[in-house]
């Protein structure tokens, strides 16, 4: 997909009837909770790295480490501060140009939180107690004997788990991105930035944000190593997911102890065979190959045979990405000093945007 | 009331047992929606100002126009603007003395809504659905066939409704306020806020944020002109309130068309002679003496005498500071130094704490 191109299309499409258009932005963000996992590389880390390429010269990209949002669930102080510098360790080490990109903390430009509180204030509450994460979270709490605003009260939810959202699309709007690369269970949170930036247009009656269109991959979703129907994820247990900085002993293992079946050839059937068809998926994406390619390939192999064959491109795709951590792990001063070039030069466009928010809202 | 030595002895009771003690810091807002009435003056804005003699030297003294908050209800933002001037230059000719006192916007100060999303990330939602202020938005809303949820859903209402008190936390225990001066009305939210302290101290078990007292006044409310059920408000019709800026012609008329009774006398009774008690409750309060007092040199008079009597000691009262405000209209510059440099005051103490507070929540 040639995303300069298509960028251009979705923009002339968007705008062309909707007053001035918006120079073109790309902004994406990532929590810094825990060391960054192949699910986040190559469903939407590599995506970042190549849209450093694929994107035009004039096109900006912003990858905020979004450190406020890790607010949102208890976290130990002493972790989160080094989750921050693991991730952007990991974000430079798979690619990202800090020449090219900005990668930044979010908590560094108090604009993020501003813009939420105006948010704030034109989003009803109906938009967001409808967000299906909202009510999957809910619904994790409910008891069927109780309403759902019984259960509001009494289930310790915490008003940022239901209100992030909105930060979320401050973090978006600040920028006046105009295009956000995200996976599909995000669509819906994107879908609410656009409706509060058309309802704050619309309410002071000024072209002051874009409708920001999704950059989706075609990249399938990597799913848990021990459970195929759940997304890998960074809060599961270790052997659920391969870290990026996992050392080849330790991928070797996991992918050993994966959840399998007991057939001796490889087919891709999420259907039926979902632990399988998860390790195809990861295999097609970490080797740039289709999915039918893979199933040539190995389809006469016996899960050993394949487990041991994904286990070896992984340890060779990941390993000078572990080089590069390992270097920048020792580097932590100019970590540090990218972030915050990056945050200043952020600062820049959101303290900018912010002043005509501010003025248009009559703060000002 | 010695507000310093009641202040000295909450203090002690407190925080004896509670760790450190917090340096006494006074902090009251006030919400820049049209200009301030003698609701607010008598009530809040002449407290303000005594303060600035009974509290001790070191006490610090703080009060932001609360410019955030009127955004949860939709403004004209030229009319906004205006209105935080207008209110800054009430303040001013009140006799708030920007030597003693720092009166800024908020708006100024980004560390509010910092703060503020720290403390939604810790406010459970029930804490805030069992405002009493937010059930009653919701009731007003509210159509019986219908579950308090589904109202919560169609009703409309903005999140900004609903997490202001949150907003509201984090105004106060940015500064590390020990006390605040409230009306009945925010008994509550200020509840709420020590809540919230109580909670953040635990959670990071360090005592970060004092649990802010209340300085409540013997003043009673004042109540609407026209419906004495009803709290004097900004938001009701001009004829139901006293504008701070009201020539003595508009007192009259307000006052002479005020609600009251066909009785040949003036008593105080708030049962069944609620807009009669009302005005004495004015009249009392701007003499600056008791109920009783009024009731005995007024007891026989008729009501048309003693409402010519309640105008004409309005109008002594407010002439002297209306002509301050008229003065100060034309000085538009220099109450916008004032509040340029409350904010540059107010700002060093809040980014000094939000950075132990970054620090202690691992953001930095």
């Amino acid at each position: 997909m040639n995303i300069g191109a298509a960028i251009s299309r979705s923009i002339k499409r968007s705008y062309m009837s909707a007053g001035p258009r918006f120079p073109e932005l790309i902004l994406s963000g990532i929590q810094p909770t825990g060391s960054p996992h192949i699910g986040n590389f190559l469903g939407v880390l590599s995506k970042w790295v190549s849209l450093q390429q694929t994107a035009h010269d004039s096109v900006t990209l912003l990858y905020p480490i979004v450190d406020l949002h890790a607010l949102t669930i208890p976290r130990d102080p002493e972790q989160l501060k080094k989750s921050k510098i693991e991730t952007a360790i990991v974000l430079l080490a798979c690619g990202i140009d800090p020449a090219r990109s900005l990668i930044f903390e979010q908590s560094r430009i108090p604009a993020h939180t501003e813009l939420a509180w105006f948010f704030n204030c034109i989003t009803p509450m109906g938009w967001l107690s409808r967000m299906t994460q909202w009510k999957s979270k809910l619904k994790l709490k409910t008891n069927s004997q109780f309403s759902e605003h019984d259960v509001l009260s009494s289930s310790g939810l915490c008003l940022g788990l239901f209100s992030y959202p909105v930060l979320q699309a401050a973090d978006i709007l600040l920028y006046k991105a105009t295009h956000v690369p995200i996976g599909e269970d995000q669509v819906q949170h994107l879908e609410l930035t656009r409706d509060i930036a058309e309802m704050f247009n619309k309410m002071f009656r000024q072209n002051v944000f874009p409708l920001p269109l999704p950059i989706t991959t075609s990249a399938k979703r990597i799913m848990s190593l021990y459970d195929p129907s759940k997304k890998m994820s960074k809060s599961d247990p270790e052997n659920t997911r391969i870290n990026m900085s996992d050392p080849p002993e330790i991928i070797a293992e996991k992918i050993k102890k994966s959840t399998s079946d007991s057939l001796k050839y490889i087919t891709y059937d999420p259907e039926t065979r979902p632990a399988i068809a998860n390790l195809v998926t990861i295999y097609a994406a970490v080797q740039g190959i289709t999915i039918d390619q893979v199933v040539v390939e190995h389809g006469k192999s016996n899960i050993k045979t394949f487990k041991d064959a994904l286990t070896q491109v992984l340890v060779e795709k990941l390993s000078p990405i572990q080089k590069e951590i390992q270097r920048l792990r020792l580097e932590q001063g100019y970590v540090q000093q990218v972030l915050k070039n990056g945050a200043e030069k952020a600062s820049i466009i959101a303290e900018n945007n912010l002043d005509e928010i501010r003025r248009v809202v009559g703060l000002k």
